[in-house]
């Protein structure tokens, strides 16, 4: 029986996620990774949450096991919209949302907005996963290259000039995946003013902004939005844990209206013990505390790693330097193949991810790479990027 | 700011699921409820659910906490095609990938084979959710009517010589929603047959069918595809709980490809801790003595909903005598319709599913509702079908 002719378009195409396909192959290895995105795990709060889900059972029974509303539990958005509003995210015209994770906000708001061939302006290099969820409805993505400060405006002025079937313009402005660096204030202001110039949308990705290790807080874009034309996604899987998959939107309630449709089909609500679960953690203990402390750790391995970068890495290798997050990027000489590396570098047990598979154009070699630096032990940071310099040496 | 031109043509007439918003209406309410959708939650395990949890978290630490693999996590899909195996779901060409709810399997399929204007074969009635997501990519429903062993074959055959666009037929066979109707085994056979005939796919739902109180098991499509042209869903929905959102997926690995992606861009994987719960669940309990205990409930509540038909609502009306599961259907004379019915009988402070919105076209007036009679007490059954059927009453 011939499958093929029974696929959809929008999905014929579609390449599974490069960096999950890694995480597959090395994650039950001795490989060393580097090619993680999740905060150190150490710091997940699992006892407290073993605590508070027997609890919420106990106290609750069948009140956290019968189906919720889609639009979320409402205590959890109670605390989600006090805590957007110290960022100025949530103006009156603004809905929030609990969502699956923040890759499902993203992944709404491409259903919601994007007809076939609609244009979406992404970061180069940008995440993965929204990039292939834009492109799982068949969307055009428009690549302007992430500079010291951020995303080049300029580019952007000009790709909206040039093709009006853009939809919105997708950024993660602080401590972006994969590059770990912030967009400028300056440029925050000036993407929205061009959003508006030439009115499309932008859609602020924002899962990494509360883990800050150095420099000031940047405002949110969202927090000079007034007219509903700013979508801004939050995640409490940095802050607390990936696998909770809790994560949330908000965004004018005209969209957010086709948003919770649409959640409502696609699995109805989120699993009702995460939200309840995060919601207690974050009633019962100090969460902000809690934050700061996870920050710390990612301040403390990313300044490891970049010390390493400098000892072991070749001189032409530039690596960011980011005041937050979790991620470096690292830039080789024009013409080298990061691909290529990578898997020789796995051969000798370190991995990375590939710049390639951040790009708009995932079959254009890359001379860039992406380092984790927190799921990994001090130690093996050192072990791992020594490992990592040695290959590298070869091909430089 | 105008957001209407910025929508996607495939969300922008989707109307919210009329069951989601009856459950906001009278989820909070001291509304007598037979819209809901779940079996008794007095019987869902949450003290095993609590002890369970914070074992998992004690022992396992960070373990349940970091990111998971998008098929799922290994132990429960092991579960899982164990118990399928049992009723020939799961050949050789299979793959089996745990999702966020049984909705989320559907929306999945939907977006992996659906191309807009593609032809749907639905149930008539048939789950609002589906129907929805199935709308949701613009696909084109047929419906053909459900009669008393099962969706009309002959009406399936004629729609499918007639409209060369449709891609798979969808069906609960068993305990159907809303219907409580169970497709007979030739119509199985048959359907499948069809199927072939015309090349095109089935999409086999079957989150009811554990919960059998009377009459013999009938074998699933799936065990009777030997080439890979159904697709088969099943759920922890219905057998455990609800709120937890794990479900699961059984289909072709050339479809599985597919689907892995798109889920991947949706929700990266099923939470982690709901997996490994529902897997020690089945483990350390004794899951089938769990889900007979459930049907037996089940069998005697809808014994009890049927009696007080036959003793409250005008003889006029039909009500379907279902083998399992946990809907009623009941079909009024011509002419009226239930949407007027349903407000006046929330002003009595009870409610049902309205059959309109269980209809591919939900504009139209529909003489028929549903009834669940798992989620609320004897003595509420008893109160609400004595008011239901003095309303009933002024309308025949």
């Amino acid at each position: 029986m011939d499958i093929s002719n029974k696929l959809a378009n929008r999905v014929t195409s579609l390449k599974a996620s490069a960096i999950r396909e890694i995480f597959k192959m090395v994650g039950k290895s001795d490989v060393i990774s580097f090619a993680g995105g999740i905060p150190s795990p150490e710091l997940f709060p699992a006892k407290e949450f073993g605590e508070i889900t027997k609890k919420i059972m106990e106290e609750g029974g069948a009140k956290g096991l019968v189906y919720g509303i889609t639009e979320g539990y409402a205590p959890l958005i109670e605390i989600v919209e006090e805590r957007n509003k110290k960022i100025g995210v949530g103006k009156e015209f603004d809905q929030t949302i609990i969502t699956t994770g923040a890759q499902q906000a993203i992944d709404l708001v491409g259903k919601a907005l994007l007809n076939e061939g609609d244009g979406v302006i992404v970061e180069a290099p940008s995440f993965i996963g929204s990039l292939n969820s834009f492109r799982s409805y068949n969307a055009k993505l428009y690549d302007v290259e992430v500079e010291e400060d951020g995303i080049n405006t300029d580019k952007v002025e000009e790709l909206l000039k040039e093709n009006r079937n853009i939809k919105f313009i997708y950024t993660i402005p602080t401590f972006q995946n994969p590059t770990g660096i912030t967009l400028s204030i300056e440029k925050r202001k000036k993407l929205l003013e061009i959003a508006k110039k030439y009115d499309c949308l932008i859609l602020e990705d924002n899962p990494y902004g509360e883990l800050r290790f150095k420099g000031e807080d940047v405002a949110t874009i969202k927090s000079f939005d007034d007219e509903g034309r700013v979508i801004y996604v939050g995640s409490f899987s940095k802050t607390l844990a990936p696998g909770i998959r809790v994560g949330f939107l908000t965004c004018h309630k005209d969209i957010m209206d086709r948003v919770v449709v649409v959640k409502q089909v696609n699995d109805v609500h989120t699993t009702l013990m995460m939200q309840m679960m995060v919601c207690e953690f974050i009633k019962q203990y100090d969460f902000d505390a809690h934050i700061k402390k996870a920050s710390k750790v990612c301040g403390e391995k990313c300044a490891l790693m970049i010390e390493c970068a400098k000892k072991y890495f070749p001189d032409c290798i530039k690596v960011t330097n980011p005041d937050g997050g979790i991620f470096l990027w690292c830039e080789m000489p024009k013409g080298i193949d990061t691909g290529v590396i990578f898997e020789k570098c796995v051969e000798k047990k370190v991995a990375f991810v590939p710049g390639r598979t951040c790009m708009a154009d995932i079959d254009a070699p890359s001379n860039c790479f992406r380092l984790n630096y927190t799921t990994v032990s001090n130690e093996k940071i050192e072990e791992g990027m020594k490992i990592l310099g040695d290959v590298l040496k070869e091909y430089v």
